[in-house]
């Protein structure tokens, strides 16, 4: 019944969709797919098709650009730029505490420096203070042309597991 | 051909999906609907399920929680929180200003104050100082059994609709 | 033998001294006289000339604006301004914690709205968010026409008073 | 006349003086020499003690720790690392530009990592973004024993010298 449901509310969505926004639908429900097929640990990482690369003291993260991902304006929406930069600085946190500790991000600040266009976005963060309570990291995105487009640092609250808030 | 794709992604997601995956994939595709009805601007407003309110000097947006907005903790992912405010504030500053202009991030820098739990996450942006070249906005986002989770400042270029960088 | 070398300083310094240095000078030296008087706790809030004044729930600090403050623009350097609100907010955060506590800043955000000029600045501090290990409090300035020349947001850390670092 | 009242005032602050108290005088009346014997541009440069150093594309500022810079926990005040930061992103932006132009603080955002204690404290600016109508900076200061304790970015507008607000 809910399948039932589920394929009818697709074929709503096809015959209201013009090429480019069937390549948009495709783009989701690949993004879905590749949460529920486990290559990405839960849906946002998966609608954003995230590709995570590490080293010693930096996370890289990759997503392709689409139309799914643009504001009114044509250009992708501060708010994706901001979740890209969440995530990659928040992994590299998580990835640098030991077992049984995680880190929530406490406060977020970006600088928007030139518009999301291209092909894709690859953000890498980087450690800039190392404490037992907190941590800064920086984030920078760049765009498929090798242009910056934002900038951002933020604080992360060490937590250990039972407890997430400040 | 397209659409026999799709089918098939869609049958896929299904085949892998736990009952309340298979609400997530109605989340995804009534949000892909809401903006190819036309009831959202573009897809990023349609996908978070957004419902805007105006009054003079304010601009108020709901959304509803849903687990495709959570990350790895099982709460709003702070990237989603970051997309209701800059959605917020950004609309607010393009409201307030004439017929041929528009607004750009320029900066946003917000604090994480609790988790994003419960039924729905509620954000309202005002504006702190209008100028003739840029606009600094405040947001704020409470949850559903009142509490505030976030709170913003923004500040926002004002552009006329051919230039969108700075 | 101090004592001489601080006549001999002054002497140096009046020298040198056009008509509207001199005011600079009186400014600093009854500054610091507000500090050994008692009239001002430490020497920065004495130098300032800062007001202090509580209610409920806000702080608010009246400085005097002069040439001392100023940067080579002539308008007041936005480090008094930065000194100003994180005085204000920080006074707040700490006027609000029970004995035994006290606040440091972890972050502070500070918009730049329009130049420090005019016969004084003055400062109100408010609580945002009221947590158990961290305060989110804004603050913002005007200036004697009524003009708004700042507004800040800050995350100040609760401590119990032997330890002060994150 | 202007002049007995000043060492009128001086003499009062010396008389309630304890010896550390008359270093702080010292520190002050020097640092109004500094401005006033043309060694310093400004008198906040002065009263710091700034010296300045540049390379290709960094600004770096060392100013000597004093018991006048301190706050009532008897660490830098958080407003004095701000005005250092902020000279420092600001010396760097004006340095960048050409003649005619000049850069003026929009929004400047401060992590605060570790007490500011020690001998001195030197800040080093760099360039993040540099645009036609703006410029991203980024700062971090240590102190003398090597530690890092505040870092921050900071949006800088480029105007020409005849218009200085927002």
């Amino acid at each position: 019944m809910m399948k039932d449901k589920l394929v009818h509310l697709l074929n709503t969505c096809i015959n209201h969709s013009s090429e480019s926004d069937l390549l948009a639908l495709s783009f989701v429900l690949e993004g879905m797919q590749n949460k529920l097929l486990g290559n990405n640990g839960y849906f946002i990482d998966g609608l954003l098709h995230m590709e995570r690369k590490f080293d010693k003291n930096s996370c890289e993260i990759t997503i392709p650009i689409n139309p799914v991902l643009n504001n009114s304006l044509e250009i992708v929406h501060g708010g994706i730029t901001a979740t890209l930069l969440d995530t990659a600085m928040g992994t590299l946190a998580n990835y640098l505490l030991p077992e049984g500790y995680g880190a929530v991000t406490n406060q977020l600040n970006i600088h928007y420096i030139a518009p999301g266009i291209g092909e894709n976005l690859r953000c890498k963060a980087e450690i800039i203070h190392q404490g037992s309570k907190t941590m800064v990291i920086s984030g920078e995105v760049y765009r498929s042309d090798g242009r910056k487009i934002a900038y951002a640092t933020g604080t992360f609250f060490i937590i250990d597991r039972k407890i997430n808030e400040a």
